[in-house]
């Protein structure tokens, strides 16, 4: 089963990263770009024979406790079951 | 009008940060979890008023040519139009 994990800084959380990509590409000439958020994301892989329900347990667990930083991140699980894209 | 750009390592070349978040999954016990591979996404804000295949030309120029490497890297484009999630 393929899983993708979604982290990105809170809304209320500056990025100074984003910003810079946006100043950036506002400076290239692509003026209609507002504004640029900056996250990352997880391709898993998870073994066969893990039903769904477990399957999305471990990957909240994983998720909240290794991949993201709750303090400052949100976090978005997506299980694409039986697709591998 | 708002997007998602997902750029991700190309299936060819090796991910030695997603085989260490791996690693260490398995070694806190998520055995379950075989491969990860990590990659990096940006939502951009675009301004109102321009049309979807402008949006689309634009991301697809910007990924190409800043927000990617295309020799190792390759990038997906959506466009959530009307949705700001």
């Amino acid at each position: 089963m393929q899983a993708r994990v979604h982290v990105s800084l809170k809304p209320s959380v500056l990025d100074p990263q984003g910003k810079t990509i946006c100043s950036a590409l506002n400076e290239l000439g692509h003026r209609a770009i507002q504004d640029v958020r900056q996250g990352k994301y997880f391709e898993i892989q998870i073994a066969d024979g893990v039903s769904e329900e477990e399957a999305r347990a471990l990957l909240e667990t994983v998720a909240h406790e290794v991949l993201a930083n709750p303090v400052i991140e949100e976090y978005r699980v997506d299980l694409t079951t039986g697709e591998k894209s």
